[in-house]
């Protein structure tokens, strides 16, 4: 499979949006093997699209999510995060089989393909069922089962988490990775992470945990240990390992300068955040530190879309606002965040650029729309204006998961039937029981 | 004209979004005639719609900003506010021409009514283009001539503004009604709002004003006068008449008893504020005095887009983090912000809602799509995961104005192809000059 997409406006991500105009781009199987200036090639295409009015960039990187909770967008919204998790999210979550994971996985899929998202981070439980839909849609994933040290899944998760690294790492023509997830400091007490860290060494991949998300985390972990959460993970050795940190909102300086001391990566979700009334992450101290950071949306419980450019939008809008500072985040800062710095976040060296030897994940937008003409500046555009249906083209590992709407891996009518269905179910049981 | 649409969902928006399941809507010449249960109609229609799986609401009201700027949209980002209008915006904008607002408006009219907007409030200069393209359009504007009270247009633009109310006010079978538009209280000091308020004794139309937009200009005002932007306004007597006042971000506690005690409107636009850094507008507060407010996007040179769901979900989204509580505004609260209230703010009284006797301008929506599947809570899928491409159907006055995403009153490549060659003009005579 050799494609060939002719005369485009390419944006490259290596450090910053570099833009190429009048640009082809090569792909050879599932990597790029050309970027650069147009030519007349000889050779012969198994595809060839024209590019014209159009720009390619690197598929967006969602850096941190809970895939299956599509199934309870819009379940519970504007009310207090305890009696969101405890009153309504847990007691539904522990209703869920096998079978809606994977269906309610599939709906994030087909939502985050169609909005240009060709790799995301995932911690769950059935991630067997989340691995398999990865492998059918096409997509890049980075999966972790999702481990909670107190209660009857404490032990339980941990084997989970061996067989499902032992089985799926690697897979899917190596567009499987995976994590291990230790849920937060709060639900995961030290002895239970020094477990965690003991299979890390043995299985030598990284880790994947919420990291200060509320003020109420910080004061609980801060009665109980005298420290703060970050310290926390410190002390009991966790940060020497690869992590992942989600949200980290509420941060000290001190904090700060441990995540960057030990390289912690950290997911920023600007949208969950809001919603749920965490807080503001202090992105541009995170930033300014030199801290690797990825966006995320978190879970469509509590965003309640996976629309990456929303969640790059909030990230370049929100800052400004609160710190009355219209240079606290650019577009092209934002632009990163989204693409190339998620994908070193998630770990993932090979993607998040157009750039000769890389995955060729993409995405192509087209331009010819009023709310992106006139054509002043196409990254401002990206971040501030543009919209999933812009997306014309949506490209994984070399192969095309979306054309103008329409996905090509999945089955979205059957999709949309059967995630209503198991929705509707869940949601009888639940109210007939109470 | 007799439009049914059959066996839908409703959102009615009369004090809150109220949801009617299985309903007809029938509209007769321009109005609402018939909102409720489904029945077996007998009399003929010129044209049914099927509503099935699709959702009805108001139209959006766009509470605040000037068409025109879409023709600078990403012209200049990510800079200071200051050194944004002196050095970018303002010698620009000094270039425009009337056919370039011409233009630049309608490439906003087709932006606004893709996004499911129906009626806009808008304030600029060459507003006789301004008006004749919204005749065309199709939609309903409120419009008014900007004034700035030193300078050579600050006696000519209260001359314009007379000429222009008495050609537009009521025109285009009513959908332009009009507003006198002194800019603000640093560009307009109170001997020039005496003459405003001379005038809009005499033409009996509101004002629409910025006010209290960014720090400086309280401390500008404080400094010169002793007083808070607010306060000045009230002592200049400029309360007194009905008042549209766009962002109100800077403002006391005793700031907005006075709002509440003048009755004075209020244009929410968190996207404009948080991209130049003015910083997070009172809203809670504002609502829980009970003040009307509408919501607005500003112009696309601040925004960069013009899209209501964006701003809908902002105002909801925002002021839940940054007070850290996720009741702060519900989703509830921002449908009615970007509809009915909205339509209040601008001195409406006859649209915003889905209801026998109003103004029938509303929009469809597709729920069968994967982010807003499955349908636990359609006003909560509106505000937190719709995108404007959901719209499949806008209407105004009875009229439709686009239908799956296809204009039918405006000609979308040749304004595309307008707006894009007269902004490069613009700026190779801008940097030319330079």
């Amino acid at each position: 499979m050799r494609t060939l997409i002719r005369q485009t406006t390419v944006i490259t991500s290596h450090t910053e949006p570099e833009i190429l105009e009048d640009a082809d781009v090569v792909i050879d199987g599932q990597v790029f093997t050309y970027v650069g200036p147009r030519q007349d090639w000889q050779e012969d295409f198994s595809q060839i699209i024209d590019g014209r009015g159009k720009v390619v960039a690197p598929g967006f990187v969602n850096a941190h999510g809970h895939a299956a909770m599509s199934l309870l967008r819009s379940y519970a919204d504007d009310v207090p995060l305890m009696y969101w998790l405890e009153k309504r999210i847990w007691p539904i979550e522990a209703r869920l089989k096998r079978e809606d994971v994977y269906w309610g996985t599939k709906l994030a899929l087909a939502e985050m393909i169609k909005g240009g998202t060709t790799t995301f981070a995932d911690m769950y439980f059935f991630m067997d069922q989340v691995a398999e839909a990865v492998e059918e849609a096409g997509m890049r994933a980075v999966l972790c089962r999702g481990l909670v040290g107190v209660g009857d899944e404490a032990e339980s998760g941990l084997e989970e988490s061996r067989l499902f690294v032992e089985r799926w790492q690697g897979r899917a023509e190596g567009r499987i990775t995976t994590m291990l997830g230790p849920h937060a400091p709060y639900t995961c007490p030290p002895p239970y992470l020094k477990k965690v860290l003991a299979l890390q060494e043995e299985l030598q991949v990284p880790l994947h945990i919420h990291l200060a998300e509320t003020a109420d985390e910080v004061e609980q972990i801060r009665r109980e240990y005298q420290l703060t959460p970050t310290q926390l993970l410190r002390e009991t050795g966790v940060l020497e390992r690869p992590v992942l940190a989600a949200h980290c909102v509420h941060l000290t300086e001190e904090d700060m300068d441990i995540l960057k001391a030990y390289d912690v990566h950290v997911a920023h979700n600007p949208g969950s955040n809001l919603k749920l009334g965490s807080g503001v992450a202090p992105l541009p101290d995170l930033l300014a530190r030199g801290i690797t950071v990825g966006l995320g949306t978190d879970g469509a419980a509590s965003n309640n879309n996976l629309d990456m450019m929303e969640e790059m939008r909030l990230a370049a809008l929100l800052h400004k606002g609160v710190r009355q500072d219209p240079t606290a985040i650019t577009a092209a800062d934002a632009f990163m965040l989204a693409t190339r710095e998620s994908a070193k976040a998630v770990f993932l060296e090979q993607a998040g650029m157009i750039s000769e030897g890389m995955k060729a994940d993409l995405i192509m937008v087209d331009l010819q729309r009023p709310h992106l003409v006139p054509r002043h500046n196409i990254i401002a555009h990206l971040v501030y204006a543009a919209q999933p249906s812009d997306i014309t083209l949506v490209m994984v590992d070399g192969r095309v998961l979306c054309e103008h709407g329409r996905l090509t891996t999945l089955d979205e009518d059957e999709i949309l039937y059967q995630a209503e269905q198991r929705a509707l179910l869940l949601v009888n049981e639940e109210e007939g029981q109470i």
